[in-house]
């Protein structure tokens, strides 16, 4: 059986060299007589590559070639990766993929096709890096009805809040380490306003509850507000602040989907997940909570990632795996203010007295948080769980105290 | 397509709940028209149960009845279980089990003749109860070489280490605690001196590593030797003490593995893990260090696992799982004593300088740890990775040392 690996950077070199170096085990593994890399699509050249004889230029010669059954996109992107990744899989070959944006805005389609067609239309890599997240979801959990999943789903911002809880510097100067370091790009954006943990919690929340959800439909706040000060109440409260991507479902037939910094107990076992590090939690009604720890991203981790579903592709070319994942539906996730949370606030209050006493009128008892050298016009509060647009609008209408601060306080 | 479960105790029972709770959604992620109960194997009489016209005290109606293609094990015990599963298999039904100690002591044999009978031995309950563990391993790290495995594996010890650490009491008063909550049977030997723990690693062991492990080749101590003092110094070391069954690859063709009392980092995952939870940590070539966490017994969570597994069994009625689990092999388990680890070691000595100096001049240089209130010829050190025999026996060949605890430090 012949692969080919689209995109040769950091993932796809890493696929490459590992089904060279576990090439005995992955063919065992496989069930198959052999297991052999075929070609390498790269618009680049490498010229002294030690697989150079592999490297292509035309991706037709890869779509054309009968003996290609199972092929691995790595390139990232959605313009040209959709186009091929079709094309694909209509021409009857299975896909691999680690591209989370691909699987986040196209997985629905893509998945239709491939069961039509009959060919596997794989994606573990796409979440979680080297984190067995996707395959333990749909199979081992598969006994469970899932209530909630949330995560530490991008390894840039946790080691910013990681760097900003233990050594107490600003979000920019942990930022400006991370990019030295090379864990945040030069334009941070995707990372640390969200987006990348976004498509992430939309392909998990797919397929633990079903159906499509669009990066565009979830509310997502990323931690360039997070300040020390935020950081110190949660410390005082009991916790650490993380950037938390959420699903979960409420009733039969809505589910909620957020993304944002978040209060998380140190008792917790998101507390302690920290630098570039990701964790997955899942609340089943049998199982009761699980957590998934490890590497959400790295060449080796990720790729370990891809040749699993490439050995599970090699090995199911009779029957394909049902991912049970429909279209997406209006109205199907709620606006995240109906969403039921206790949150933390931070504001400004010249009467602290006379705001927490409006506060608790508005919207019930709150418990104060203290930290060492506040300003002496700053008030925070933990509120009780609300509606969260409630709690804004609420606090927002109250003369004594300006809210500057909302932050989601989690239960796991 | 039907089912049967031998044995209606804690987790039979719960398979057998789970499988109509969650029936329409279980048949479907099966791929089957429909996977339905049709026997309960057990001697007592429950005429009371919702379930009772399934109740058959006969094996043989079960084994004889062509209608029913997978069996679900949850007896526990060796003698019967052995039996009946081995007849089963070899009349060409699959078998599902959470009975670790079948496992533990017939893997090797039970798959071996689901292999030449074509049909699935699945044992996913068998540890960590409703962890994802085993399926993970043989699955999604499947492109990785493991170098090592490590978990909290058995939640007895874990929840009395963790009221020794946390409200600092004994181990005999946390036992009592223990029994009282039922988290500790009566005859608590299994679990507090580390059998329990011991044959969970045996199954591990051979997934990751290939050849099956006997219990009797594994060096097994468990936590009754434990003392507060232990608990303190751990503390003022920078950690926690935890029961971690472990083995690692030595080399090409031999694994250690131990199961005892060791220190673990605070920083690490495996810290934080308290209470009755469970924990595995596996260290791939590629992956890094991936961790599993969740709860590793009762009901709900180990008949999620059983469940999962008779799904997975109806799905692959044609292309059967291959474990790649070997024969045992002589001289494979190295004796624990050529084992290098740092080891943290506590005695006494009526002159501590002169122990210090005598221990430094045996083994190399060792850091002295200190708690409060301690007796004034206590002494703790932690020394640098040796072979664990070298350590244990210099150390017990010194006039002004007398040692009295000996822990194993990880590294992870």
């Amino acid at each position: 059986m012949y692969v080919a690996v689209m995109g040769f950077g950091t993932v796809g070199s890493g696929v490459v060299e590992l089904l060279y170096k576990n090439h005995h085990s992955i063919v065992k593994k496989s069930m198959q007589d052999s297991l052999d890399l075929k070609y390498i699509l790269d618009i680049r050249d490498f010229p002294d590559s030690p697989y150079k004889d592999k490297f292509v230029k035309d991706f037709n010669i890869i779509l054309n070639d009968p003996e290609v059954q199972i092929v691995v996109e790595t390139m990232g992107g959605i313009t040209f990766a959709y186009d091929f990744v079709k094309k694909l899989l209509l021409a009857g070959k299975s896909v691999v993929t680690s591209n989370k944006e691909l699987v986040a805005e196209k997985g629905f389609e893509l998945l239709t096709i491939a069961k039509e067609k009959n060919v596997n239309f794989l994606f573990e890599a796409s979440v979680g890096g080297g984190i067995p997240i996707i395959r333990p979801i749909t199979q081992c959990l598969a006994a469970n009805e899932i209530d909630e999943i949330a995560g530490i789903l991008n390894g840039t911002t946790n080691y910013i809040l990681t760097k900003m809880i233990t050594e107490d510097v600003s979000f920019e100067d942990a930022l400006k380490n991370a990019q030295e370091l090379g864990y945040a790009e030069k334009d941070p954006t995707a990372d640390v306003d969200g987006h990348d943990a976004c498509r992430k919690i939309c392909i998990l929340a797919a397929l633990c509850f079903g159906k499509h959800v669009y990066p565009k439909d979830v509310h997502t706040e990323g931690i360039r507000n997070i300040s020390s000060a935020d950081v110190e109440y949660a410390k005082s409260w009991g916790g650490v602040i993380k950037l938390i991507a959420a699903a979960k479902k409420i009733g039969d037939d809505k589910i909620s989907v957020t993304v944002g910094p978040a209060f998380v107990q140190k008792r917790s076992q998101l507390a302690s997940v920290d630098d570039v590090f990701n964790a997955v939690l899942v609340r089943g009604d049998a199982t009761g909570d699980v957590v998934f720890y490890g590497r959400g991203a790295g060449k080796m981790p990720t790729a370990s990632a891809v040749v699993a579903d490439v050995i599970d592709a090699a090995k199911h070319t009779l029957k394909k795996k049902n991912f049970g994942w429909d279209d997406a539906q209006e109205n199907y996730v709620i606006n995240y203010r109906e969403q039921s949370a206790a949150m933390y606030v931070r504001g400004t209050a010249e009467n602290r007295e006379e705001a927490i006493k409006a506060i608790n009128e508005k919207i019930g008892a709150v418990r104060v948080l203290s930290r060492e050298n506040a300003p002496e016009n700053e008030l925070a509060v933990v509120t009780n769980p609300l509606p969260e647009g409630e709690i804004r609008d609420k606090l927002q209408n109250i003369s004594s105290f300006a809210p500057v601060s909302f932050i989601r306080i989690t239960n796991y």
